[in-house]
């Protein structure tokens, strides 16, 4: 069994959970406190699938520090099988939540110049928010290739 | 090695080729014809983006043919580590294609009913067009992780 950087029950693996759960929630504190954001879907989904993101990855945290301290080994098929699952699952629901609040304001700030008329949207909040769902995208990403490589070199 | 439905080389990797082709061909002929699209940056970028799907996939598709006709193994490290980063990139591209266009439309049929007030809008035409990117994206996504298992299992 090949130990990649971020496998499950190792200190990689903990600190890219950790790192998935604080940019996660870091995006929805920026979005939440962005004025205007709740008249449209597409940001209210992107806290909706942060949100999911930042309870995966708090409880795969915990797994992981459970491990660490008991020194027990996570690499089971049952188990990695179940995190290859979760990982794809939140993985896609974060990126499509990015891309379609990021098209959502694309269309605000270039092509209808929104956000110039609109004075009471915080669209530079809506930008940072946004941006980083897409770094917690590219965290969960790389959580979800590690696993997808292990469960198919079992 | 292990004989995957959509392995490189066989003919249900053709099928799914030719699959791939087709709906990106029709989701980008919809788009065209829906009056309106071109003044939205997300439906530029999705014709753009099955653009790009399409070429992949009809290269793809002819190597398939040629390796079939002089039943040639297309299973080697380097063919499939190639197939695995082209695969990848198109799909992940599609995906945030699809999502950006589909944020702008619930934006316009749900948030601020555009497509009522702006009758010049072929809204139905936009979620034709999405709902084939989407149909694109699931089959770029199955090729995808058969080539990643392929890569991992060698």
């Amino acid at each position: 069994m090949k130990v990649l950087v971020g496998s499950p029950g190792t200190i990689g693996g903990l600190l890219l959970r950790i790192s998935q759960f604080l940019f996660a929630a870091a995006s929805i504190v920026v979005m939440i406190t962005s004025s205007g954001f709740s008249n449209y879907t597409a940001f209210c989904y992107l806290i909706a699938s942060m949100g999911l993101q930042v309870l995966w990855s708090i409880g795969l945290a915990c797994l992981d520090i459970y491990a660490l301290r008991i020194k027990r080994d996570l690499h089971s098929p049952v188990l990695v099988s179940l995190f290859v699952v979760g990982d794809w699952v939140t993985a896609i629901l974060s990126l499509a939540a990015a891309c379609s609040s990021a098209g959502v304001v694309v269309l605000f700030t270039r092509d209808v110049d929104f956000c110039e008329t609109a004075s009471y949207l915080n669209c530079k909040g809506y930008e940072i928010s946004i941006a980083l769902a897409f770094i917690t995208w590219l965290l969960i990403a790389k959580s979800s290739l590690v696993m997808f490589w292990l469960l198919a070199s079992m």
